[in-house]
């Protein structure tokens, strides 16, 4: 389901490690790294369970290892999950994951700066990295007889990242950079950045995953230093393998390159639960833009958080009904009908580890003010309250939701992703398969249900931004910003 | 000026300090404490400054001894000032420097739960301690003789505080208790809370300072310890004394209790400053109420963080113009001449921290509404942006102040007070004696420049009060809840 992968996706940031493939034919190839593997006799390797394809196995020394069987090309994709992001952060040291996530292609004592990127590159493979609010994740696609060079490669940074003073201070820059390019200077970015942060007073969510630009300013060595001794232990994290392999010599070969990583206590994570809202919060952004933006937040429950377990599942089926191709209410109505938007779409993860919100952003079309956008999208959510959804509606949703589903399991990424994502949040990743049938047990009495008990006032948050004229020294100024 | 003082100690949280005084002539006397005192060779004592009766001692340790000299009575009071509070505190722990203030009256090794307090009743004395945003403060006051009881039990709570698991679990729900009285069954506050979440998104303003009722619910032994072994270290306090002394034995007697104390490194804080604000900010909050109260914030520069260093003392004069007795243009205006307010007052604090603000709050007579309030008020503003104050009215502001300070000369503890927050906010002491001259410097310019700097929409943070029904159950619960 486009929309959904849109949305979780969405807020995303990916590392600085995309390699330079036009340099990978006169790189040497990579020291088979065979030859460096650790001793396994103390490590122990229980099977956990397997269905539908999926393997499941536990290292003894904590880390969780998933396979997913999928013979329909010779090539594998190697995960690394961590349980941290930015939900894990604190004011002060905001964006800390995603620097750590920057600087963990720094090299070990091993392996150089940027070798691991390099040796990746030579055997003809590709890897990045993204940090979220939830996890921070690596990995690697590669032909499936090279899946060693990236558990050696992955072992060896999870235990042994130098973290160089110099190295540190110029990536902080790289990143203090990146936020520049993709907030400061997006006015919907810094709208939609303020606005979570009104919305979400005591949940860590008030953060964003890049971090504040104070604290990547004042960022020091010490803090990555903790971050990494906290969260990179393989008691917190979770290999996700995809692709053309035999489960249990993959499980096999884990074991013999995570297995000797040591154990560490993991610290207790504070539950931080967002506080009551108990009434409407708005915000105006006034920003250099070409054109208004509306963001409308209303708090929901998401399948970690829901006392009901199928609520989730009746909102994300209501932000499809609205949003979900040119048949969606919100094209329907406000953008082809009464021609109010000229852009309008929901958003809603219902695979958040905290509470969320179901989001809705859009921008008026020309000549329409932003008040009238917002009447036109409430009136939208004001139905669902009172009318039922017809069953045309409902069918159109569980069909896009099937189609996307199939279109998923072409990508072994995604499959990998899915199941990397849900073991991070702490859901189990047959929630995955279970997906399609519960949207598809959703009922219009549901929809109505849900919608008269959360799309409601006391839960709203809305942000505007509020286009101020561009200097015209201005796009100039960013546009050399942009150029590094 | 009554004012300010109101203003700045409006936000402390007083612990439960307070002495049976009824127990006392049952107490056994304590016993003396110069046999138990530590040995003293190592600590040396350095003489900083002396002015106007004022004396600045340093010890080896690096903490600071300033000494108020004041023989109108033969009473001394002993001030110890921590440079910690709920702004250095961050999601996840707020809460933890007031509940760590209860627990310092839990017992050391040498002296059991609660002794503290009854050996100083048993002298005679009075005593008690206060958590604010930038400061923990504990103090006594006792006859003159007395002054090396206070600083042996000082000395030893400063070093060898017990935290035993039942007490902290104990305390923690006592404060919680306090919470719910102070916090949560107030609609005031409640709002007041989070207008100041609202109005600050990464300052640690952010958070009020009996915590996040999540947090203390989840705060453990393990937090309060590496607090007090963070930030409980000699040269991270200051002790003030004022009273009928003299400085040099003061110093002297000083050196002996607490030289010895070791010094430990104090973790370096973040800046966390606030990000700049773009727009207009409102929240509602519907709560359980009699009457409507809205509050508005506008943010402004303190003498920590002006750069321009005159402002402070011109936001100071105006918030005296507005609210300052009958013939403030408050009271004279919305109160008495148009009865728009039932009550309307502002406050501000130039001795924060941090970056703060200028608040108005108000609460509509009979029948206005919240709205007419705000425009009422917003009038009151604007005026300062195009007509300069008059020279009446800028004497009358001055003569209160004057009149304040000749008040707070009187009470030796407010002396230590000012004294003890300047130095912890990281302000000299000297201001203390320059506030009366700075404020009548301040020209009607100098007004009408700081309010069209700062009194703008863009800075505004607005937060209203929406009064819900109560429900017949409700006063009877609370009444329940407040006879704790």
């Amino acid at each position: 389901m486009k929309r959904l992968l849109k949305t979780r996706y969405a807020s995303l940031l990916v590392a600085v490690a995309a390699v330079s493939l036009a340099g990978c034919a006169t790189q040497p190839t990579a020291t088979p790294p065979a030859a460096k593997a650790p001793a396994t006799e103390a490590a122990t390797l229980t099977a956990v369970s397997s269905a539908n394809g999926v393997h499941e196995y536990r290292l003894d020394n904590g880390m969780k290892i998933i396979i997913k069987e999928d013979h329909r090309a010779p090539v594998v994709v190697s995960q690394i999950w961590y349980k941290v992001g930015s939900s894990y952060e604190h004011g002060g040291i905001t964006g800390v994951s995603h620097v750590l996530e920057h600087m963990m292609f720094k090299g070990t004592e091993k392996h150089g700066p940027n070798e691991f990127s390099r040796i990746i590159a030579a055997n003809g493979g590709r890897e990045n990295a993204f940090t979220g609010q939830d996890y921070t994740a690596y990995f690697q696609q590669l032909e499936k007889s090279r899946l060693a060079i990236s558990f050696e490669l992955e072992a060896d940074r999870m235990q042994n990242l130098r973290l160089d003073p110099a190295e540190v201070k110029k990536e902080v820059q790289v990143v203090m950079e990146e936020r520049r390019m993709r907030t400061e200077d997006k006015p919907q970015s810094l709208t939609y950045e303020q606005f979570k942060a009104a919305a979400f007073v005591t949940s860590p969510y008030h953060n964003p995953i890049i971090g504040w630009m104070d604290d990547l300013e004042n960022l020091t060595l010490d803090d990555l230093q903790q971050w990494y001794q906290h969260w990179y232990a393989p008691n917190n994290a979770t290999l996700v393998v995809a692709g053309d392999v035999d489960p249990r010599q993959v499980a096999e070969l884990a074991k013999k390159y995570f297995g000797p990583v040591k154990p560490r206590p993991v610290p207790a994570l504070k539950p931080r639960r967002e506080i009551e809202q108990r009434g409407i919060r708005r915000i105006t952004v006034k920003a250099p833009a070409q054109l208004p933006t509306l963001f409308m937040g209303y708090k929901a429950p998401v399948i970690k958080t829901a006392k009901v377990d199928w609520e989730p599942y009746a909102i994300d089926m209501l932000a499809g009904v609205l949003d979900g191709g040119e048949s969606a209410r919100f094209t329907r109505n406000l953008i082809r009908g009464q021609q109010i938007a000229a852009s309008v779409g929901a958003g809603y993860d219902l695979h958040s580890r905290l509470g969320d919100m179901l989001v809705i952003s859009g921008t008026p079309s020309k000549d329409v003010s932003i008040e009238e956008l917002e009447t036109a999208i409430r009136a939208e959510i004001d139905r669902f309250k009172t009318e039922l959804v017809s069953a045309e509606e409902l069918a159109r949703v569980k069909a896009q939701v099937v189609a996307a589903k199939v279109y998923e399991k072409d990508s072994i990424f995604y499959q990998a992703m899915q199941i990397g994502t849900l073991e991070t949040v702490g859901l189990n990743w047959r929630l995955m398969d279970e997906y399609v049938d519960r949207l598809k047990a959703v009922t219009p009495e549901q929809i109505r249900e849900v919608a008269n008990k959360y799309l409601i006032e006391d839960r709203l948050t809305v942000a505007v931004l509020e286009p101020q004229a561009m200097t015209s020294t201005t796009p100039a100024a960013h546009g050399g910003q942009h150029a590094h």
